[in-house]
């Protein structure tokens, strides 16, 4: 079943320990849409400006998106950002964010952008992801992100915006933030109980945690020698967690189904920080993928060993 | 087989968002002898003073720990720790420290201190650790915990003790300065080819990775609703992984069996940080080990259900 994705398509320029690049393709919509592109048919939907070039079209068909809900907007600039890494990445700094064409979007869906049965809302305005949510009743299952800017600049609208989403894909500490707990654990579960049945904790270079009404499950982070650009990891972690779930939709969205989606994105994230931008995701191929899942659970598998304790 | 540890014997003063205790029995020799002690004897062996009090001797008794080795320093005052941790427990300050009867200590260690076949160099001065070291030449496995104090002060004596050890538990963000790499996998793969053959990093809140020759193996910490005093959590997770392999000391000391201790540091952990102090150590059971043991391999299991992927 087809997946939509709604967000941003951008230009990013980027500094890392490892290099610059400048003008890459980049956006949460794309970085999740090339990931999730290996597991069914995307639709991306967002704004570009004049500037965006036909190669950088090319990059997303040639994964088999489907661009035909891209909206050019004639005489504006597409969404363009500047950051810079610290020496162990966990850091960044923003130098520049020119909304460009993001500034006034007003998503357009066609008919077969509103016929998929998977949503993904990508970080933008909680208003606009609310639109859009309303116009896929029927998906069967709707993934949403956001960040800290709008927890603190929009709170009642997220607050509606995750009520009517199956799950919420969060950092950790935007996790606390908007629950103001502590706990991550306690953070989810009291997110449990406003509407998504599904929770997703992203923990940087410490992988992420998934939090349902049954369970709990954690898994790190791919182990890497390096760390080359860590920009688009989550949106590549969403497009991986994501795509597999759509790819299994005829089933029941099961614990375990869930725990498998977060391996193949975790997966995917591994891969897309080893390059710049999208650069490693645009040669992956599946079977790539498949071999870091398997060595992802010998990474965290341990056996039952009793063994008799002093009490 | 028995354990001796070296380390620091404590009274700790703690305010976190949970509440306050004055002078609380502590010390990373403490916390970690009492984890230690569900598995083997364990030795302790550190200076206090004459403010150490009978009752604190009891607690570490009455879970069967040796403490012929504690010396009390005629006229000395036991270590002393003020700190008050921030909202959400990862952030902590130190309020007042006083070294009292570890200044100008040094260790003497029992014949029978001496004859055990594992060792815990808790964090001490590496000179301290590599005195001790020497006494105990034909111990089987012998760990080092240390502090980014001593990487800054006194690093070159810090190497030569690390040098000398079967394993490095060691802080992630410690790992990063002693080597100067940002990837802790780097880090600890580089620390291997110093000598040591058993790296753990540990990750504070998102729990901690082992590195081998062999291999890589991370384990998230055990999800609670309520952290309410983090002091100790790194020792107490020392005692549960140094004493599971020293409960196995007869045999290999394998990946598999490395897993397994890590299972039973990260339990222990757990009830550790669920009260002040050794608060909740002292009531803990086996069976509350073995119950939460099961409950991590729950928690990061993921059944390998390959999906056709779109090349």
């Amino acid at each position: 079943m087809s997946i939509t994705v709604v967000g941003s398509i951008a230009y990013d320029t980027v500094t890392t320990p490892f290099g610059e690049r400048d003008r890459m393709l980049g956006g949460a919509a794309v970085h999740f849409a090339l990931a999730a592109s290996f597991f069914e048919e995307v639709r991306i939907v967002g704004p570009v400006g004049d500037d965006f070039g036909e190669d950088d079209f090319d990059v997303m068909r040639h994964r088999g998106v489907d661009v035909s809900d891209v909206e050019r907007i004639a005489g504006g600039r597409t969404f363009f950002w500047r950051g810079k890494y610290g020496w162990d990445l966990n850091s960044r700094e923003t130098l520049d964010t020119q909304l460009g064409v993001f500034e006034g979007f007003q998503p357009k869906l066609s008919d077969a952008s509103r016929e998929s049965e998977v949503l993904f809302l990508a970080n933008i305005q909680p208003d606009l992801q609310r639109e859009v949510r309303a116009q896929l009743p029927d998906a069967r299952f709707v993934a949403l992100d956001s960040m800290n800017l709008w927890i603190e600049a929009a709170r009642d609208s997220l607050m509606k915006a995750i009520r009517d989403c199956d799950c919420l894909i969060l950092n950790d500490s935007e996790l606390r933030q908007l629950t103001g707990r502590a706990s991550i654990y306690a953070a989810a579960r009291e997110v449990l109980t406003w509407g998504p049945r599904v929770i997703v904790a992203k923990q940087g270079e410490y992988g992420a945690a998934l939090i349902t009404g049954e369970g709990f499950f954690s898994l790190p982070a791919f182990p890497l020698e390096q760390v080359v650009d860590p920009t688009g990891a989550g949106d590549t972690f969403a497009g991986g967690f994501v795509g597999y779930i759509a790819a299994h939709s005829h089933e029941d969205i099961s614990e375990d189904l869930l725990r498998q989606a977060m391996a193949h994105g975790t997966a995917l994230a591994s891969f897309n920080v080893e390059e710049f931008g999208t650069e490693r995701i645009e040669r992956l191929s599946g079977g790539d993928i498949v071999a870091r899942v398997r060595q992802l659970r010998e990474f965290t598998h341990f056996s039952d060993a009793p063994v008799p304790l002093r009490d």
